[in-house]
């Protein structure tokens, strides 16, 4: 088959084996992969990845030799994968196991290929009513509402979301849902206004001061999610909270944020570090179509042009490029 | 009335008038005044403070035009002081208030003098089982109840305090009274052992390496309260954390704390901040003996003598020091 192989600083589009499931494992044809950011910083030599990254994906199952039922159907996967021995895992959250591998980015070869295998127990179907093109969103999705499984968002709430990116975006699209006060702040008109389209209320913090749109003063959201990708996001965040409000942290920044304790303590600030989500209730979103995905994606391009599609995906201001296998 | 003024860098025992209380405010005659690590930054410039500093004490109510019936009774006073009209103040949450002034720290002299005055509201009756060397600490000991206001600690929760200062010390005896899981990690082994008398497992960084002492390995505790007055204070306490851990910030830190953000968020680390307690509570628990603040004293001054007794407080490994008024 083909796989799309990170080593050594180089990728390359190389023929491979086709995976062999184990026993409690199930074979998956790939149809669409997403391009993420870890995929970028995985290339730049995080977590020492070699292998077949690519965690963002929907397939068909080809052979799911404990688990027949399901051969033939859509799916999506949990890209944790536990010990299973651990209490973590006997808690059922193999994203904290010590030793936990992750589909395309820790021990355990990924999408950016024809066919990849995972757990059985990874695997969640995608019903009928959602498309391939929306079902590729589910693990970026599931990240995106994890905010609001690690902190309680009320309606009442006046929320700020930090960052236009592709996660920024889906958080703001997420938590909409969730809140009517929500501002989304960004640099990127084109990106702000992919959000604007659905409701959403969005400041660009490049346009000059005296722009009437101007947000809320620091110091009055009670909830900032920091989804900027810089390590000066932290900080900026602290501003725009009121005393007593809670910031939600998505980015992980490779170098050390600078962080004004003295303002946490104060002002009785509380802070949640927020990573992986739930992938059911990512597909329960998207078939009850409370968010439109579809508008963050810039390109999808065949397998076979992944270099051309790596480039626009780490180029400047994209949005989602997805990789068609089949 | 005799008063210790800070000013201009310089601190003086000088001849003052008797505070007059205005309606809705008491006057108190100062009995005992603790010398806090926050008199020491308000005296290097925190604040630019000016006036009489002072906000643990404890005194007896000279005048109290609207409560009569509180003359002559020994009390200790919250020291936030709010506006009374937003929407902190009407929520009985003066500490955020955005004009607040608090005793001795802001804009409202505290209780280095003979005496102060305060709002009636504020006041809390000492009951007689409590001693004055007890009530003294009312204030320090509610910021260290605080922490158990701001998280919820479990009695199966392993509980890391950071930190044997007078903060550490106090936070360490309250939290004991919650969980049996609890270590005390500081440098200073004379300080450790006035815990350790009361039933508290210590840990000194100190002593060397292969000491059988040592404490569980880092990444193993369920809460870690930061109270080390150090800045690199948060970065070593997110390696005591297990994933999903619990951080709760004590040290108002001047210099920015540099955090590794990416161990909050792939770890799901909360932290939280904590401030000013309940000074009801902490009267609670001196009443009900929960524990003794009085091994923490190491030395108790005639306010003539402020200027040993500040010595001796700001001084390396120092206790708590009071001064005595009357």
């Amino acid at each position: 088959m083909n796989a799309v192989v990170f080593d050594e600083g180089s990728i390359r589009l190389v023929e491979v084996p086709i995976p062999e499931p184990l026993p409690g494992e199930v074979l998956i044809r790939t149809l669409l992969t997403g391009i993420c950011r870890t995929d970028r910083e995985l290339f730049e030599g995080y977590y020492g990845f070699r292998g077949v990254p690519g965690h963002e994906f929907v397939g068909r199952v080809e052979r799911a030799p404990g688990r027949k039922e399901i051969e033939g159907s859509r799916v999506v996967a949990d890209i944790n994968i536990g010990c299973g021995e651990c209490s973590w895992c006997r808690a059922d959250v193999p994203k904290h196991c010590l030793s936990r591998r992750a589909v395309g980015i820790q021990g355990w070869d990924g999408a950016f290929a024809q066919y990849l295998k995972v757990p059985e127990a990874n695997v969640h179907l995608v019903e009928a009513g959602i498309r391939d093109e929306e079902a590729v969103f589910a693990e970026p999705l599931a990240a995106a509402l994890d905010v609001s499984q690690q902190v309680h968002i009320r309606s009442s709430d006046r929320v700020l979301v930090m960052g236009d990116g592709k996660l920024g975006l889906l958080i703001a699209l997420c938590l909409r849902t969730l809140t009517p006060h929500l501002v989304l702040l960004g640099r990127h008109s084109e990106k702000l206004e992919t959000a604007r389209k659905q409701g959403i209320e969005v400041f660009n913090v490049s346009t000059p001061q005296d722009d009437p749109s101007a947000p809320s003063p620091p110091g009055s959201f009670d909830v900032v999610v920091e989804a900027t990708g810089s390590d000066l996001g932290i900080q900026e965040a602290l501003a725009f909270l009121r005393p007593r409000g809670t910031l939600v942290l998505k980015t992980t920044s490779r170098v050390p944020s600078s962080v004004n304790s003295a303002r946490i303590v104060v002002d009785e600030i509380k802070i949640a570090g927020s990573r992986c989500g739930d992938l059911r209730l990512a597909l329960s979103y998207l078939k009850r179509r409370l968010l439109d995905v579809t508008p963050l994606i810039d390109g999808i391009y065949p397998s076979a042009e992944f270099e051309t599609a790596f480039r626009h995906a780490f180029g400047p201001g994209g949005k989602k490029i997805l990789l068609r296998w089949s």
